[in-house]
């Protein structure tokens, strides 16, 4: 355990997770959102001892994107409450598919600001009560409204500019970009909690229906109901209240322009590119230190970008990396072991402490038959939009 | 300055207001939130000296209630690219009308936490492009779907019963609310970036088109676009950055049910107790030390609802307190000098800042035609839904 040694030397913790929670996702009909996150609020409570949460809870972030599937905002005291959490500070953040990376980053500021002990993160999402053009729709407005979806230019066809642009600069190919959908289908027929409990053959993905060329179907993250929480506390009182602990020891979030034309290149989300550098800065890591990452393939190109973006390949060869098998389970960077956004699916709001409950799992040796052995610096990537957000948090086990 | 002196020797900041911006209020045709935004934060930006924001501001925390009224979600983003403001980290915060409250609370604890020296919050709601039924439709998604809104049980509704509890419980009359219409339109008639710069008479809020009984069209507050800005700092830095800046000494936050008929009482908002009780707490403060507040008149009841629950008069009194004279510019503890949502105008999400925008003004003698002599301490109460949410801000003159 030379490695641990050294680790343990670094960073200080900003805050630790000692529990989370995720509901089953999935269509789930006949629940609100709050119901889904009680589901994955319970669970977390469960997995601790001698823990009152009403009492022990003071206060909670929860991201959640949209009002507009359920007719419902202010959802966040409204969740608190199914979760019994009352009289809880609870405030809802949103950063569109990022909102619960960024209700994380105010949850580490809640710890580490000195005014709260324990803290609840989590989001939610209730997508399949509304039909498919309709979500689609609502996911739109987390682009620019006069520029982008007023001209129909709804996220398959921004990530398919994103995809043809990264096919012409550097030759990546529809057949990589469905290795990323085959390799995240294996993953997450592993996970009793993904939506899509199924594996794909890379022939299947390729010859799928064309959502937006050259994105296919099983190029598109899912549509999906579902939530999921972290528990956080001040890295003093981790050990008190789980044996099972992480410390979050980076964390790092930027923005960027929404609108194609405006971005520097189409290659890469520069956003992604900037929280990442901030958050290995604070975690005094680099990208080949990490075991473990959750990345954001709300599109199969999303996660080849990624690899670029986080470092874990040069810029242009994600293409390659996926063919190198590097990113599977018994790879030697295991990505979205989950089943990713693209398989586990992707109920928005809830996707960014999803990611981290998965890190939660794999950094504690929980994760089962998706375990990633001696995993111990998990990092999580969460877009918003196109990229206009980009959140990154890296998780060190206990 | 005897009393100053004590107050110097009281709670240590938590974080430091070192500029404020506000858009001005008002039916605002053909310009989006993300503009009115700018608006208010160049006027922020402005009030500093050899201040460069773009590179000085590396967080941003933005209360917006709703996507609806433009179909935009993921404004943060949007609102920081449009006051030039990338690749600052920039996060939506909702709680309904309390959104930019919340989003204050995240500024604190962002300073407080360490992680950053200076933090945007702000807040911004543009609501007159759509009609009145359509807004208040909106609005009333931030009540409870199944339980509230399906039943078309709207703001006005909800506050009604609040009314008529106080009237059957504490003889509370419509006069007494019709005072606080006529104290707030005076007050906002000094305020060049009001809504509504009109006096008016008490037989013209008593006479005025009833909504929903007891509540008249004048015991409303207005639907209004606008924006507003804080910049706060950590306390060492304040004097660096501005000869005018102001002190955060208490937070506080609460959540209780949506529901009408689970309240323990309709004539309190129990959540606005909770919260002021914590923030006075921290401040180490008790009511009668406060110089000057601005309070969440959504509805005139609301704010007598305030009066009691924040303590400046006993449960029952607010009648009696708006009577005397006491919250008026000329009287013992003036409240809602800005005009309030009444009169300077209820962007929902802007609202919450627009309140601390006041207060800082007026702990900075900056309040012009409706400054309070010798104010040294503000407080703000800013609500969500039918208090669901209550958020309470004490400010301490630097």
């Amino acid at each position: 355990m030379v490695r641990r040694e050294r680790f343990h030397l670094a960073a200080k913790p900003l805050a630790s997770i000692v529990s989370v929670g995720l509901s089953k996702f999935g269509r789930r009909e006949g629940v609100y959102a709050r119901e889904l996150f009680a589901e994955a609020a319970l669970e977390s409570f469960h997995r601790l001892e001698d823990f009152d949460p009403g009492k022990q809870i003071r206060a909670a972030f929860i991201g959640q994107m949209s009002e507009s599937y359920e007719r419902q905002s202010h959802t966040a005291p409204m969740a608190a409450n199914w979760a019994g959490l009352l009289p809880v500070a609870a405030t809802r953040v949103e950063d569109a598919c990022a909102s619960s990376g960024a209700a994380l980053r105010c949850g580490i500021m809640a710890i580490k600001s000195g005014l709260y002990d324990i803290v609840l993160v989590g989001g939610m999402e209730k997508m399949t009560n509304l039909p498919t053009p309709e979500v689609t729709g609502i996911l739109a407005t987390a682009s620019d409204f006069p520029f982008e979806q007023w001209n129909g230019m709804t996220f398959p066809g921004v990530f398919a500019l994103m995809a043809t642009s990264h096919m012409h600069e550097y030759g990546t190919t529809e057949e990589q970009m469905a290795m990323v959908a085959v390799k995240n289908h294996k993953h997450g027929a592993l996970n009793p909690k993904a939506h899509m409990q199924k594996e794909i053959t890379l022939d299947e993905a390729i010859k799928s229906r064309v959502v937006s060329w050259p994105l296919k179907i099983y190029d598109c993250s899912l549509i999906t109901d579902g939530a999921s929480v972290a528990i956080l506390a001040k890295p003093k009182l981790a050990k008190k209240l789980s044996k099972n602990y992480v410390h979050i020891i980076g964390t790092g979030q930027a923005q960027d322009t929404f609108l194609m034309h405006e971005r520097e290149s189409l290659t890469t989300v520069k956003a992604a590119k900037l929280a990442s550098q901030e958050a290995y800065k604070m975690a005094d890591l680099r990208p080949k230190d990490v075991n473990v990452a959750e990345v954001h393939d709300c599109f199969t190109i999303a996660e080849i970008i990624a690899y670029e973006d986080l470092g874990f390949c040069r810029p242009g060869l994600g293409g390659k990396f996926i063919e190198s098998g590097a990113p599977a389970l018994d790879g030697s960077l295991p990505i979205n072991t989950s089943g990713g956004l693209k398989s586990k699916g992707h109920p928005v709001g809830a996707t960014g402490t999803a990611q981290i409950a998965e890190l939660y799992l794999q950094l504690t040796g929980q994760a089962d038959r998706r375990q990633v052995k001696d995993a111990e610096i998990g990092l999580a990537h969460n877009l918003g939009g196109s990229g206009a957000t980009a959140v990154v948090h890296i998780l060190r086990s206990g």
